[in-house]
This record gives structure tokens, C-alpha cells and sequence, in this order.
């Protein structure tokens, strides 16, 4: 008899390599009133660590309380670049120096985009597709009307993402800027980094990818493959906490060509000279703009840290045992009652959520939760099984796809 | 026999109804290995209050690491404009609905002054004054750039600050939008807010209010003083930690009209529909780009309901109190080696710091600090001394006072 889709998701976790990190994280049975069984949506908000809870009481009596203002000098004021290049050091595949932690993604996004732009004059066109994430496309709207440009929409299936076919076929010498998404929110897409940065490339355009759903999860090689810009999230697979600060990236030779229109004393030269006429800083720190987000920007270090013991190869590896499990489990399991997966077959073309279709899931992700399954929705009838490598067990997928099969049993009955 | 500074310092302590809160701040005598005797720099960076360690631990367990993702609807997803809320009513004088936490104080200023500036097409100008706070000024200039717009600067004072003749006199048809602070960052100034909103309001303009150095210290009421548009500081008066979030105030009836230029997906109608084409939130919503900064709002609603509990007229009074203090032992002690005031005489023209000026003060801030006496130094000659009302006592004063007092002496023998 075939092993049950509970004793292969023990099995797995079993020789699962990474599994004795789960410990890590603050769990939910001990100190929850409505216990979490399955959190499956760690690719929206990460789980804390542990160790997050003292290293922000510690932050507040010891940094803040005891150094006081004299903190900015002797750390604080680095923090954004300090912490910058550490993610790109465990995750981005960035040489230091090119990374910045502040603001959120869609502000960030919005300065880079807004500078990619002066830096091909002339052009009329902004290239973004039809599926990508709303942040990204009201941006490109926005910053469209504000500037008399048009947006060149690529129309992609939610199942799928911008392939290098759809955006060679939009791409011309009107190309100005190309945002895309590294991993598409809802099907869960990987695009290929490098082929669509040469298609913009070859057209003489730039291209900002937003890594929002993938930085921590997939390996990225920014420097290797030539990107021009990236912006992302920390509070997905790098668990810095509900809306932590996002960052970004600008490729070092494009560092001294390319200017933020939010001009703010930290982005200045020399800040504390408080002197006439803005003269942006050298470097990644021309990209910031206010104060920077010290007490967000914590939480998000310990992942950091973590993703950079275990390795990001190896945090890629389960992320693909985790998804590939998913649709086996959704096959077998789910198809039966209509089921759909709605996200890429080959692992080598998708990130670490899986979405899965049926016209019933808005109803039924709100009884799940109340269950203490908890995946997400997302319009017009898929459910998000968000896979945080280092955080989520086979188990919590097998007890996940259990829950969905008995919702639809019930309504089948 | 006169009593001495320190005689009076004592008798002012023990005379004072809200010396009992001092207790509530993190001290850092025990703590620290390198003792604050004196923090005169609560202006910069308020103290942490005691309760803000465990709130922010308890945030992660209870909150993020229990609730997860269905913190965002429980609760997160209104506290921008929840504690913005808490914020108006405990000390701006604004009603409900029109002030949001979020982003930076450069970035909400960016997107309220290009708010302000479409809702005045054709007017050709902004005005700010010379000494306004560098990024109010840098922001204008990139500002001005974009939209070949010209920057009309009020050559004001460092000792003074944006008086009505001085505005009255720059107004004109052409101006779209005045850029002002109520305190001045180097002198202490205190704008007649009432005054100057009705001088820009009478040439068609729209003014900008920068609260930064007033907010949570000085008594404020947006609502009845016909403001427009203001943007300030968490970190300094209202002890949100190194760069917590800001805070937007727009006039309701403006609501409606202006439109920011940031599009993200939580200023949104209707964020979770995640449709196409961008729609604006109604209300201040609107002014909302990114994910809500959730961890960096945390530790403001401390001293938010601090200062709600005190009142904001008793925190203006020991302001007055304290700056007049550190005034009248300027004048006695500091005088005589050279020491000039430059912050107003008139406390109903001075906000809650005192400038003082002097060719070797580069020096002896540096000094000071390594003696546990910490003011801040602000080009080209100044000794601010910050006072923030409900942590700082008369006695941190007169140290203060007297630690700059053997430092130009030493330079003296």
C-alpha cells in the first residue's frame, strides 16, 4: 500500500536537513489562543525569530536608552548600508556597496524607476505587464501620467509570467524602463533574470526587478547577471516583521549617472554641514532620502544572519521540495474536486508559493483560517500556499491540503 | 546671598507637578557604561519610555508571531491611521481623519508639497526661507527642478525665523505653495502659524507646515488655525526611536482634491481587489503608498498617551519653564566668557530649545559629550540645548550649563 500523503510529509521532514531550524522561530501552539496548525503564508509575512523579541528590548534599554543621540554617529547612520550589504552577501549575489536598506517597496521603487527614466531621455515607453504586482503597476501608471509617458501593458496569464517571447515582442527603441517581477505574486512564475535583462539590454532600455517574492527564497545573482536596479520586500522570506523597511539595489557603474528626484538631507553629500544646495552623497546612499528606519530595519537581521549559516543554495533546495510536494499533494489530493494548480510544473520556473484554483477557495481560505490553516487568497479564486523554507515543514503542507480537501468534501456532500 | 544655579535647579525640580514622569523614561545611569548626567538632546532623539521594551517584545511574540498574517486585518492595517488619530487629538488639535503615521518626514513632505503644487497650476513659485531645515530645503530645489518651477527664498535669520513682514513681502500672485517650520531648527523660533497661513491663503498659495521641532512640545491646533498640509517627527518630542515614522496632516476639505504622486497598493481604494488601474482611498488614506511600517509606529503611542495624560498645555508650560531656565543661567554663567543667546527672548516666540552661540562650541560639544553632557552642535557656532518638557529636569539644565561654563573656563586660564 502506498505511503499516505501524512506519512511521506513525516518521512520528508525526517531527512529534511533543515528542519532542526523550525525550532528557531516562534511557534504558535504554546502561546496562542486559536492555534496556528499549518501557517502557509509565509511568503506574505515571515514568522519571527526567536531571538527577535530580546534583540528589539535589548535595542530600546541599551542602544536607543543608553547611547541616545550619540547612536546615529557610532552605528546607527550606517545601518541602512551595514545591513544592505549583508543581505546582498547572503542572498542577492551583490558585491557590497550597492544595497541600501529604507522606505517601503513601493516608495523605493518609485525613486528608481523615477531615475532609470531621466537616464534615457527621449524615450516614451514604460514596459509593464498586466499581472505583475498592483504596487508595481499603479506606480507605472502614476508615474506615466506625471510624465506625459505611455505604458506599454504586456499581457500575461496569472498562471504564468512576463516570458523573454512576451517582452522581446514589446520591447522597442521607445523603451525607456521595464519592470517586472523576479517571481510573479500570484502563479508563482520565476522569470529568467538574465535573458529578459539582455532583451532590455539590446534594446537600450533599463529594467528595475522587483524581488519582492523571491529575495530569501531563490538564489539571485544581481552583480552576474548584469541587473540594472532591484527593490524588495523583508518581510516575506526575510522575516523583519509587518511592513519592515524594503531595499535596493543599483548596480555600482550606475551609481554615478543615476539621480532620485526625493532629495532629503541623508541622501546629501554631508548631511550634517546642513549647508545651501543638495549635493547627493557618492554611492548607494544617494538613494536615501529621510532618516532612516532604525528600529524597522532590526528584526530583519536575524534572517539575514540565518539565511547565511544555512546557505541560500540549500534554503532553494527546500523551497523546491516544499512546492513540488504541494503539487503532488494538489494532484492527488485536490484535483479530484476541480483543483487546479495555477502556478508552473518545472521547479526551475517557479518561486516558493504555489497557487492552486478552484471557484470556491475565497469562501473556503476564510474557513480555514478559522480552523488555524492559514494560506492566503488572491483574486479571482486562488489559494496561496507560501512556503518559507526555513520555517515550514512537509507536514504543515500535508495538514494544509488535508483541510482544503475536507472544506470541498463538505460542500461536496 | 543669591542661590546658585544649582539651588534654583533644585528648588524648580522639587516645584515641579510633572517631575513625577521623569521615572517613566529609561534612565541610563545604572545602565550605561559611560553615564548621561545631562541629556539636552530630547529635541533630536526623545528618550525611550519604560514601557517601550516590552511593548515591542511583546509585539513580536503576541502579535506578529502569534496573529501572523491575520494581524494586517485584526489590526495593523488601520494603525496608521489609528495612532495618526491618537496623535491629533493628544497634541495637534485636528480631528479625526485627517493625519496618517508612515514613510519619512522627507518623503510625506515630497508627496504633500507635489499634492499641493497641482492643486495650483500655472502659479510658478514655492517659497521657503534660507534657514529652513536642509531637507525641507533640498526637497523644494529637486522639486522646483522637475516641475521648472522657481524657488523663492526668504533670506531669514539663523537667530530668527519666519516672521509675517518676511512672508508678506515674498507672497505674490505666483506663488503656489509656502514651505514653512513652526520651530526653526536652529533657533528655536516659533512661527505664528495662524498669522501666516492666513497671509498665503489671502495670495491664493497653500502652505506647508513642518512640525518636526514642535510636535508633542508645543501646543498646536491645525483644525482651528485654517492649516492646509503638515508633515512631522516622531523621534524627536514624541519618542518614536531612531527614525520612526512620520506624520501627515491634510485639512479635510482638501481631502477630496489633492492627489499625491506616489500610487502604491495600500492608498488604494481597495487595496485587496489588487485590479487594474490605480483609484485613490478616500480620506487621508490616499496619502498612503507602501506597506504600513508597523514595528517603527509601535513605541510613539507610548508618549502619545503620556502626553495625552499630561495635557499638552502643562508639557508647554515646563517647556517655557525649562527654556527660560537655561536662558536666565546663560545670561549669568556664560555671558561673561562670550556665550550670545540665540534662540528668542519672548517664550511665546521660542519653542523648546535654546540656541546658544560661540566660536569654540564645535569643540567643547565634543567635549561634553565625552563627559556625559549632551547637547548637540548645529554650524556654524551653536550649542543647542533640547529640552524635551516631561524628561528632562532642571537640575540636567544646570549641569549643563555649568559643564559649559568649566569649559570655556579651562580655555580661559
Amino acid at each position: 500500500m502506498p505511503a499516505t500523503p501524512f506519512e511521506r510529509a513525516i518521512s520528508l521532514d525526517a531527512a529534511d536537513p533543515l528542519a532542526v531550524y523550525r525550532e528557531r522561530f516562534v511557534g504558535s501552539l504554546a502561546s496562542s489562543t486559536e492555534p496556528v496548525l499549518a501557517y502557509l503564508d509565509g511568503n506574505s509575512l515571515g514568522r519571527p525569530l526567536k531571538s527577535t523579541a530580546a534583540r528589539l528590548a535589548a535595542f530600546v534599554t541599551d542602544s536607543w536608552g543608553d547611547r541616545l543621540i550619540r547612536g546615529w554617529d557610532e552605528e546607527w547612520l550606517q545601518l541602512p548600508t551595514t545591513i544592505g550589504d549583508e543581505l546582498a552577501r547572503a542572498t542577492l549575489g551583490a558585491a557590497p556597496g550597492q544595497t541600501l536598506i529604507g522606505d517601503s517597496t513601493t516608495v523605493l521603487l518609485y525613486k528608481v524607476i523615477r531615475a532609470a527614466l531621466d537616464a534615457r531621455p527621449g524615450r516614451t515607453e514604460i514596459i509593464v505587464d498586466s499581472d505583475n504586482f498592483p504596487t508595481d503597476r499603479y506606480l507605472v501608471e502614476g508615474i506615466a501620467a506625471e510624465r506625459a509617458l505611455t505604458v506599454r501593458w504586456v499581457e500575461t496569464s496569472r498562471r504564468s509570467g512576463l516570458t523573454a517571447d512576451l517582452l522581446a515582442a514589446a520591447l522597442s527603441e521607445q523603451t525607456a524602463v521595464v519592470v517586472a517581477s523576479h517571481v510573479a505574486y500570484r502563479s508563482g512564475y520565476l522569470a529568467d533574470v538574465p535573458a529578459l535583462t539582455r532583451l532590455a539590454h539590446d534594446a537600450g532600455a533599463l529594467i528595475v526587478w522587483d524581488l519582492c517574492h523571491s529575495a530569501g527564497s531563490v538564489e539571485t545573482r544581481l552583480d552576474d547577471w548584469g541587473v540594472d536596479l532591484a527593490v524588495g520586500c523583508t518581510y516575506k522570506y526575510l522575516n523583519g516583521g509587518p511592513g519592515s523597511p524594503a531595499f535596493a539595489y543599483v548596480r555600482r557603474d550606475l551609481l554615478g549617472e543615476l539621480r532620485q528626484p526625493i532629495w532629503g538631507w541623508l541622501g546629501h553629500a554631508d548631511p550634517f554641514a546642513m549647508g545651501p544646495g543638495y549635493t547627493p552623497a557618492p554611492g548607494i546612499r544617494s538613494f536615501q532620502s529621510g532618516t532612516p528606519p532604525v528600529i524597522g530595519m532590526l528584526a530583519m537581521r536575524d534572517m539575514i544572519a540565518l539565511i547565511g549559516e544555512v546557505g541560500v543554495e540549500a534554503v532553494r533546495a527546500k523551497s523546491v521540495a516544499l512546492t513540488s510536494f504541494t503539487i503532488e499533494l494538489a494532484d492527488e489530493v485536490l484535483a479530484p474536486y476541480g483543483v487546479e494548480v495555477a502556478s508552473p510544473r518545472a521547479s526551475a520556473e517557479r518561486g516558493s508559493h504555489v497557487t492552486l484554483d478552484h471557484p470556491d477557495f475565497r469562501e473556503i481560505v476564510a474557513e480555514l483560517w478559522r480552523g488555524g490553516v492559514v494560506p492566503d487568497f488572491r483574486a479571482p479564486e486562488g489559494l496561496r500556499v507560501g512556503l518559507s523554507p526555513l520555517s515550514t515543514s512537509f507536514t504543515e503542507v500535508a495538514v494544509g491540503i488535508a483541510a482544503v480537501r475536507d472544506a470541498l468534501e463538505r460542500r461536496a456532500a
